[in-house]
C-alpha cells in the first residue's frame, strides 16, 4: 500500500504574528525549526522511511523537511521543490495581520476571504512591498495576483498527477513537506472532502499526517503520526 | 563563459579531531557552519548566483551547500545529491587518527597512502565498525573497498561527464559543494594538474573557488573567492 506523508512547516515567524503570508518568504521561528526536528525524530522512531521527498519554492517548507531529515539521518533523499506546492496566494492582504485587514476591509469581509472555497482576496499591488516580480525563483512562472482555495486546489492538482502521483505508483514511499492550503489541497483531493467542508481543516504546523492509501491513491487511512 | 564553484564541506568533526572519514557519515561542527554560512554571505555580496546545484550523499557537504544556499538566499534551487561526488573511500584507515595510523602502519607507509596518487589505503573490514553495507543510502551502489585518489577519480569524472558538463554547456551556473577528494579530482582534471602534482593540493574548507571555463570546460581562471 503506498505511504505517503504531509507535514505542514514548522511555526513561521508570521504564523507568530498572525499575518497573512501566502508566497512571501518568511523564515520558520526557532520553534518552528524544533517542531521539524521533533518531526524528524518522531518519524525516525516510529520507523518511518522514504524514497523521494517534494517540497516547495518557500524557505519555510524546505527547512521544515532539511531539519526533519537531518533528524532521520535522511540528509541524502531526493528532494524535487516546486513553486506548485507553495502557500496559498494571499494577494493584497499579504503581510497585512488580522487586525489590520479587519480595520481596512471589515470583519464580515475577511471571515469571507478566510473561509470561503472560491472567493480570492484582493490583487496584491504591482510594485508594492510584496511584490514578486522581480524575484528570481519566479522567473518564467505564472506568479497569481490572488488565489481562492479553489485556485489553489487547480495549480497544485497538476502537480500531484505529474510528478507525486507517478512516484507513489511506483512503490516510492513520499514525505511532502507544504503549506496550510497545499496540503488542503491534497488531503481535500485524497481524502475527498467537499468545499465547504475543506476551509474549515486546520492543519497544524510541524505535525506528521500519515495516509495510506489504495491502489487508485484515495485514503485508506490518514491519521497524525502523534497519535499512535 | 561558464561559470562553476567549488566549495569544500565546512570543518567537520572528525577534521578538527584528525581522523580519516572517508565515506563515514561525519557532520560538520560549529565551526564548519559557519564556514559554510559565511561562504554563502560572501558568495552573495560578490554578486554570484546559481542555476543548479550538486553535492554528494554525505551530510557534512550537503548542509554546507544547504546553509549556503540559505545565505544567498537560494534554498529554493535545485539540488541533485550523487554518491559519486563522495570523499575518497578510506578504507581501514577510516576512524583511525593520524597517530593511531602511525602506530599501526609506520611513518612511512601513512605518508604513501596519504601522498600517493594510485596506491590504495588497506580495504575496510567486512562488518567493522565503519561497514555501509547495511547503510540505506549505497543499497545497490558498489561501495569501494579502499580507494587510491586515482580510483576516486575515476568515479567522480563520468558523473562530471553526465550530469554537471551538460549543464555548464547548456548555459547554467553551477555550484558544486563536495569533498577533498573528489574536489582534487575535478581540479585536476578542470585545470589539467599532473599525478604528482595534485596530491599536494589542498583544498581548503567553506572557501569557495571560482572557475571561469572555456567552450570545453577547461580552465580558463581559477582563484579563491575571498582574494577578490
Amino acid at each position: 500500500m503506498p505511504t505517503l506523508v504531509l507535514i505542514r512547516h514548522g511555526q513561521s515567524a508570521w504564523n507568530l504574528e498572525n499575518r497573512f503570508t501566502g508566497w512571501w518568504d518568511v523564515d520558520v521561528t526557532e520553534k518552528g525549526a524544533a517542531e521539524a526536528k521533533a518531526a524528524g525524530e518522531l518519524m525516525a522512531a516510529k520507523g518511518l522511511d522514504f524514497d523521494m521527498t517534494f517540497t516547495s519554492f518557500q524557505t519555510r517548507a524546505i527547512k521544515t523537511l532539511n531539519l526533519a531529515l537531518e533528524a532521520m539521518g535522511r540528509l541524502w533523499l531526493p528532494t524535487e521543490k516546486h513553486w506548485r506546492l507553495n502557500e496559498r496566494h494571499y494577494g493584497g492582504l499579504t503581510g497585512l495581520d488580522k487586525a489590520e485587514t479587519a480595520a481596512k476591509h471589515g470583519d464580515e469581509q475577511v471571515k469571507i476571504w478566510r473561509r470561503s472555497f472560491d472567493i480570492p482576496p484582493p490583487a496584491s499591488e504591482p510594485g508594492g512591498d510584496y511584490d514578486l516580480a522581480n524575484d528570481r525563483r519566479y522567473h518564467g512562472i505564472p506568479i497569481p495576483q490572488a488565489e481562492s482555495l479553489k485556485d489553489t486546489i487547480a495549480r497544485v492538482l497538476p502537480y500531484w498527477e505529474e510528478r507525486i502521483a507517478p512516484s507513489l505508483r511506483s512503490g516510492q514511499r513520499i514525505l511532502i513537506s507544504a503549506h496550510g492550503n497545499s496540503l488542503r489541497a491534497l488531503v481535500k483531493h485524497l481524502s475527498g472532502i467537499g468545499d465547504d467542508e475543506i476551509v474549515h481543516l486546520e492543519i497544524p504546523t510541524g505535525q506528521p499526517i500519515v495516509y495510506q492509501l489504495d491502489a487508485d491513491l484515495r485514503e485508506v487511512e490518514r491519521y497524525y503520526l502523534s497519535e499512535r
